[in-house]
Parts: C-alpha cells; structure tokens; sequence
C-alpha cells in the first residue's frame, strides 16, 4: 500500500508531513509513504525526525517536485499554471501505478480540481464531493457535500447520498447506514426546493433513508449519514470550529474570574483533555474525495502530525476495502 | 406600552407565560402586558403566582382567546382555520390599536403567517423575515433569516440586510453595524450564485458592508450582522444548538469517569454556571419579526420565564425606538 503525500500542503509545513509520515509507517507495517516535494529539503528532515530507524526509513521515499498551490490561489487557474506541484504530482503517481492514493493538507478546491484533472470521474459519477466525519455522542456521522459544490440539484444530491453510504458502510463497519437529508424540519414537507426534489428521490432509492433531519440531530449521532450540498455542508463545519473554538475561549475567560474555579481547573483537566480528543477533528484523519476514479484524502490546513497519520490510515483503508467499486456498484443497483 | 403575550404558544404551558409577564412588568414601570388565552385559567394562575402585589397585578390584564396552534400545524392552513386562535388574536389587537406588539412561544411559521395577515409587510419589503441573536466572544450578533424564508433570491437578502441593520444600530446602540454576508470564503468570488449576486447588491448599497463572512466568524464577534437565506440560517441555529448540547453532554461524561474530575467540578460550577448564563438563548430576548408592519417577536418553543421576560422587553424597544420607520426609511435611502 503506497501513500503520495503531499508534502508542501499544510499550513504547518513541511516538517508536519514528514512526522505525519513517519507516524503512520511506524504504526502499519503495510504501509509505504511518498513524500512529494523539495528532495534535498524533505531528505534532511527525514534524517532529523526518524532517529536513524532503517525499518521505517525504508518505507517512506522522496518523489521530488518543486511547485506548489498556496491556499489563496484559484483552484482551476492553478492546476493549469502549475504542472509540477506537489497536489498534481501526488495524482500523476496515482495515474501512472507508481501510488494507491493521495493524502493532502493543501488548497482543498485545488486538490479536487487536480484529482478531476488527473484521475477522472467515476463512472456515471455527474459531480464527486467532499466528505467529512463527524464526532458525535454516539459514532462519527459522515457529511457530504463539504464544500466542492455550491449550486447542487437533487440527482447530485442523491449520488452524495449513494456515495457517502458505501463510504461509510466500508469505513465504519456498518451494514445498513441511515442515510439523512439535512434539512429544517423533519417532515418531508419542510425544506427548500432542492431538499424537496433530494426527498423525493432518495424516498424511492434502495438506501437506508431515514428521512429529513435537522441541524441538531448531526451531533445526536442517530444518523450515520447527512446529506447536503456544498454550501450548506462548509457552513456547517465552519459554525462548528467557529463555535467549539468561542465556547472553550469562553469557558476560560469564566474560569479565570476565581481563584475557587482556577484550582478546580487543576483537578478538572484531564477530563477537558478527553473531551478534546473526542472532538479533535485530528482523531478523524480527514476527509474523502468521493466520485473520483481513484482515492484522494483532504486534511485540515493546520493538520498536525496526528491527523496526517489517521489520514494516511483513512486513505489506506479506502483502497483496502475497495470503496469506489463498491461505489460504482451501488449506483448501478439504486438508480431512481 | 402595551405588549399582547401569547399565553397558549411554548411547550412549558400557561404558568411560564404568566411568570414571564410578572417578571415584565416588575422590572419594568412602564410595562403593560396582555395575556392571551382561556380567562379562568389565567385569572387563576395569575393569582397563584402573584403574590397578590396589586401594582403589578394592574398591569397585567387577560384577553380571552380559547383555542390554539400547535407547533406541528401548518401554518398557513391553521391560520385560516383557527381565527381565534391566540396568536391570531394578538396580532388582532395591534391590528386594532390595543396592543403595541405581540410576543409568542408558539409554532413560528403561524406567527409569521398570523403577523402577515393582520398587519401586512411594510412598505417596499418583499418577504418579511426572522432575525436572531447569537451570542458571540464580543456583541452579540444579528442573524438573518433564520427560518421564514427558505427559497431566496438575492434581492430578498439585501432587505434582510437593510432590515436587520436598522434593527441592530437601534435596539444595540451601534452607529454603523457592520454587515456580513454569510459565505464559504472570504474571497467575493466565493460562494454559491445567490450569495455572488447578493454580493454586487450589498457592496453597491449604502450599508456598511464588509464582504463575505465564515460560519466561524459569526462566533467571534467582528461583525454586526450576517446575512443569509433561511435554510441556511436556520441550519446555522440548530448546528449550534446541537453542538452546544452534544459538547455539554460529553464534557459531563468525562467529568464523571473519575473522582478527581469530579471534585474538581465542584470547584469551578459557578464558571460553568456564567459560561451557561452567556450563552443562554433565554438572555437574548427572542427572535423579531422583520418586515411587518407591526412589530412581533418570536421566542424558543422551550422558553423560560427569563426568555420570555427579556422578549417584551425586546418588543417594548422596538417600538420604543422606531425600528419599523427606520426600515422603511432604509429602504427608501439606500436603494439598489
């Protein structure tokens, strides 16, 4: 199982994707990972970081590539400006055989235009997505459409639904995913158009739908499932960082106030150290690129090496348990 | 001032309206609330809950109104099924100069209904709209629509805008509010077609618009109010409801696995207790009809007292203030 990781991508540089690395080689041994960027650079700090250890040494190599997607440029002007950047490189090797898929914590919107540009879609595939875990009370809930598209109509909709069901089912170990349209009300009457049309064919579909769900009921986790487009599904992630990050500030600006409350801290953080590793987006090594004809994994921008790690893992499993044919296959059998 | 208090509508009952007009009108000298529901009953509890102080007693008084919207009804049908029905009947008593504004628990989409067929839209306004606040690191923030108004077009969002910035400069003193439309990016090339096309409307108008903004930015208190359409703003509200509830939920699980956090919990409550007090919708005094030319407020089916005390006295401002008059005005200076 070979991994391309682009090593450029990620706010934190690239001494996080050489950690990231190293990390998840270390805890499978099936694993080899590809660093894709500057050789000289990356090769110096594998020698820093890996502690001499030839057994994990040898199961990560350099591809060279120079160029990369800064976060701020246009998605389709820079796949076709930048030929030989870390993200388009990474799907070339996927393209040639020479990886199995892509890990990459760089521009998002670039990541997906490269993965279209080089891979392709699947077959009857009309527009792949971007999909997300969610931590929730119960077991993560996957989100689909994250963010690749803004304008959806139902039939798009619907092949999220198809594709994130498969998704999750392999992923997740779950036979029969329960499949939720996000919507503002629960009864199949409530909803704007587009959730309306999504109802009616997702109603008639063979997946396991449940039927609306609300904003509320992502975080219940008695979904495993949520559909939506791509605006809808970025607000929802960003009001959730926004929000977990205002709460905490919060939370310690109060705790600050008193002494009493600043020695109860002493005692208490432990248990804010759990809650935090459930919540940690980094526990749930990023998110799938669905409908692409190979695998491709987006992560956080401020990925540490946690997440890289639990990425690579992600996009391994995705590969191992055969998702896009199985991907391929339900569309076949689900056609409204 | 004269505020007409739905009785029948919030799943807590009679007693919470009651107790929350009580509250009303103590606090407030100027204060006179109009219960509407079933006479005996109110009468009763009224007593009960009084404690018979007679200056505050005479400023509360009882319409009678016996039958009631349930929050599942259809709007638009139960409006024109039930014509006495409480909230129906508030909206009457403005209608008919006995009442200055209406406040209610109740279903949210018959108020609207309810509010449109009484009063009728102001001047120039093409859809009336909810606006809410949210509490935020800073100020709390005006969010608009967040449920009226599910299929938009961006001309009904730049009047969310002009509404809910001359709600916002007048009921939280603030000169000049800033205004956000809700987005995926910063960029003014981000985002879905409406939000594009809201985008030209808001930054040719004479507001003082700054862009786009993120669902994370709504927490952070950099802006006055955030605009979008309400399938949007009403997944932001539930989102962040869920979350809310789902993380308290998980930090009290981790609390309680050990002895030490336990203890340590017992130090730092009161913290818990003023975070909670922040972020308590019930603070926040209810969500305002915008657009009716009336004024309406509309509380959290799960009010309190305290929720529904703090509505009135929301109500009271803005007719205090001239909110309605100042939309219109808006309207007419700043015209696309």
């Amino acid at each position: 199982m070979r991994i391309a990781l682009d090593a450029m991508g990620g706010d934190l540089g690239t001494v996080m994707a050489v950690q990231g690395a190293l990390a998840a080689v270390r805890k499978n041994n099936d694993l080899h990972v590809i660093l894709v960027g500057p050789r000289v650079h990356l090769e110096q700090q594998l020698v820093d970081s890996s502690s001499g250890s030839p057994e994990v040494i040898n199961r990560i190599t350099i591809h060279h590539a120079s160029d990369v997607i800064t976060m701020d440029e246009s998605p389709v002007e820079a796949i076709r400006r930048k030929k030989e950047a870390t993200i388009m490189v990474g799907f070339e090797l996927v393209k040639n055989g020479e990886a199995d898929a892509v890990v990459s914590a760089g521009n998002s919107g670039a990541t997906m235009a490269a993965a279209i540009k080089k891979l392709g879609r699947l077959p009857g595939i009309s527009r792949p997505g971007i999909a997300s875990f969610f931590p929730t009370l119960k077991q993560p809930v996957m989100l689909m459409d994250i963010g690749a598209n803004v304008d959806c109509r139902a039939q798009h909709l619907y092949q999220f639904a198809v594709m994130a069901s498969s998704c999750s089912r392999l992923l997740l170990n779950c036979e029969s995913p329960r499949v939720g349209l996000l919507s503002i009300g629960e009864e199949s009457c409530k909803g704007n158009v587009l959730v309306k049309e999504t109802h009616d064919l997702l109603k008639k579909s063979s997946l396991n739908f449940i039927g609306n769900v609300e904003g509320r009921d992502i975080y219940k986790g008695n979904v495993d499932v949520v559909v939506c487009d791509g605006f809808v599904g970025n607000t929802v992630l960003k009001v959730s960082e926004g929000l977990a990050e205002a709460a905490m500030h919060l939370l310690k600006r109060e705790i600050m106030k008193t002494w009493r409350a600043r020695i109860g801290y002493l005692f208490i953080r432990e248990a804010f150290a759990g809650f935090k590793k459930q919540v940690d987006y980094a526990e749930y090594g990023g998110a799938p690129l669905l409908g692409i004809d190979g695998t491709g994994i987006i992560c956080h921008g401020a990925s540490n090496a946690l997440a890289i790690a639990n990425a690579i893992e992600v996009a391994a499993s995705m590969v191992r348990n055969q998702v896009n044919p199985a991907i391929v296959r339900a569309l076949n059998t689900s056609v409204v």
